[in-house]
């Protein structure tokens, strides 16, 4: 495999254009993806490496985006409390999560078709696989809440009114995360990420207080793999340090803080990752386009990897998210360097911080 | 009626105590309102002017706030579009906005009951009454998405899409807020609050290019009738700034910006509304309280209406928000000013800036 933009970008080095992944890039928005997965339940297919594998492959030679992210869900590694993915819905659980009896549930016993898909991808796949796991808050509030919240009320009163059994809970969550990012990397994933999607339900106190401690052991137990730990969450913009803070060596950002503010939190040499609007991918073309190059202004020309600031929505088309793959290559590459599909030199000068003469963004 | 404490915090003026009241406080954790309200919706409770206005006086008798909010909501100035509240969901819309055509079912003439219970409110209270409306890019969803919506894809289409018809739907929306505020005011109210509930959806940009215009021209208008005017949204921690510029004279803040952050983007003379996190009034007092005690450490001395993040959870006990009123008042009262409650003289200095010496938070 040659030198991995995606990879350069996330340690803070050198890239010739901007790498550019989406989260969800495979799934229900793909025609081929629906086509594959005919009628099963997400699940199914998520366990069977030959199909999570196949579809995991589908945008990265679709796109020719920088990075493959495993298809699969953060709820999969959690088994014990009848989990589902419910269509349009998202994890749903039969049995929450109540009492201390429940932590016996919770095995830290990576199920083997997760390593398995990630093996078969990393061996076919011509750009480096993301391998993730669920942030302790976000997978806590699935099995406490039952499936997907507003409130969190039920999670926060678990947390707030039995503080030793939430910290037995997220630590354990946190350690059924760590075997099952390393099991992903020892077969193959190169990146990790973290989605602490919910995360931003806590005020910044809160965050510290309760899941901060988990959230590093994650980080920490990962540092040994020597590979990127990207960090990510929506409505995070006040957690964004916290994350930094643990250990995250990159940080997702989500559209609603301007990358430029999150890299004034953050500190000069910080990566991010993000932070198009995914509703934007169903705007006009020339409304997208917009966006998108003022997400590449906004970050400055090192030290980002393009990505939306949540997943693909499922009404997307696949011919806005070609052409967007396209742009971030083409206004980012170095003059003189060919891009990676079959558009030519852009025109932002890599590594000067200064547009070049014909740059007209 | 004696000067009030909340309205001379919303002026930025010396209080004898931290004013507290609550988004929410009249509905439906109150067993007094389940009561009287019985089966029927809560739009037939609100269509009748002595209904409305003994809910709204329901939680000022029962916790001591410091200002009555106007049981209503946001949907009510909207006619024409088959508006309902759906318990549990919130405000459904059975012909939602489409096209231009549907601009002329958008009618400027505030429904005669709200200002008529307002009147009734306004007699009656011995606390100013607030006045409310909602933001245009939250009454916009609503009528766009025909409901509540997690991802507002159709609202944004139509924003970026058709950027004139937006543009005619929020200018229309802003002159339907005018008009119910205004007769809200005239009938009595003291203050009126915008609830740009979802404008948080938006990144920054957005919300400046596309709804800052129409919440400019809602605040402008209302300036003449000189009554403090607050702007509140969640997960709106970057437009703070935008809503003071817009010409909010108090900005609320939830749960997620501490107060501290929250003025330090604003500046020293801003005045803050908030922002305990709803979730937990359902807590064990102490933490309640710990939490309350660190938004009042966190807002500084002066320039603060305490209020919660988001509305009262209907889940929430009314003992819990009785203590929580009264620690507020008995934390912030002045040495030797009696507190308006039951509760003693505090324990924190006002306007000094320094906690006294028995202050233990």
């Amino acid at each position: 495999m040659p030198p991995s933009p995606f990879l350069a970008a996330c340690r803070g080095e050198a890239v010739p254009w901007t790498p550019v992944w989406f989260m969800r890039q495979a799934g229900r928005h793909l025609p081929e993806y629906r086509q594959l997965r005919g009628e099963g339940s997400i699940l199914d297919a998520a366990r069977r490496p030959d199909l999570a594998a196949e579809i995991t492959l589908q945008p990265v030679r679709r796109y020719g985006v920088d990075a493959a992210v495993l298809f699969s869900d953060i709820i999969v590694p959690v088994t014990g409390f009848g989990v589902d993915i419910a269509p349009g819905v998202g994890p749903v659980v039969e049995e929450p999560f109540r009492s201390a009896a429940d932590l016996d549930r919770l095995r830290v016993e990576p199920p083997p078709y997760v390593a398995e898909a990630a093996r078969l991808v990393a061996k076919e796949s011509p750009v480096p696989l993301i391998g993730f796991a669920g942030g302790p808050f976000t997978l806590a509030s699935y099995l406490v809440e039952g499936g997907p919240s507003r409130s969190y009320t039920t999670t926060k009163a678990l947390m707030w009114g039995e503080p030793r059994l939430w910290g037995d809970l997220v630590g354990r969550l946190a350690a059924i995360a760590v075997a099952s990012l390393r099991a992903q990397v020892e077969a193959g994933a190169s990146a990790v990420q973290i989605f602490e999607s919910w995360g931003g339900a806590l005020s910044p106190p809160d965050y510290r207080s309760y899941v901060l401690p988990a959230l590093r052991s994650i980080l920490e137990s990962l540092k040994a793999l020597d590979v990127p730990r990207i960090v990510f969450g929506v409505c995070t913009g006040e957690l964004l340090r916290l994350f930094s803070e643990a250990g995250a060596d990159v940080v997702g950002v989500d559209w609603r803080v301007p990358l430029g503010v999150a890299r004034s939190r953050l500190g000069p040499g910080s990566v991010l990752q993000g932070n198009l609007d995914p509703a934007a991918c169903l705007a006009p073309w020339e409304v997208l386009a917009q966006q998108a190059e003022a997400v590449l202004r906004e970050a400055g020309p090192a030290g980002h990897i393009f990505n939306l600031g949540h997943g693909v929505l499922p009404a997307t088309d696949p011919a806005q998210l070609s052409r967007l793959v396209d742009l971030v290559h083409s206004q980012t590459s170095s003059p003189g360097t060919a891009g990676p599909g079959t558009a030519g030199p852009g025109t932002m000068a890599r590594g000067t911080g200064a547009p070049t003469a014909g740059d007209d963004r």
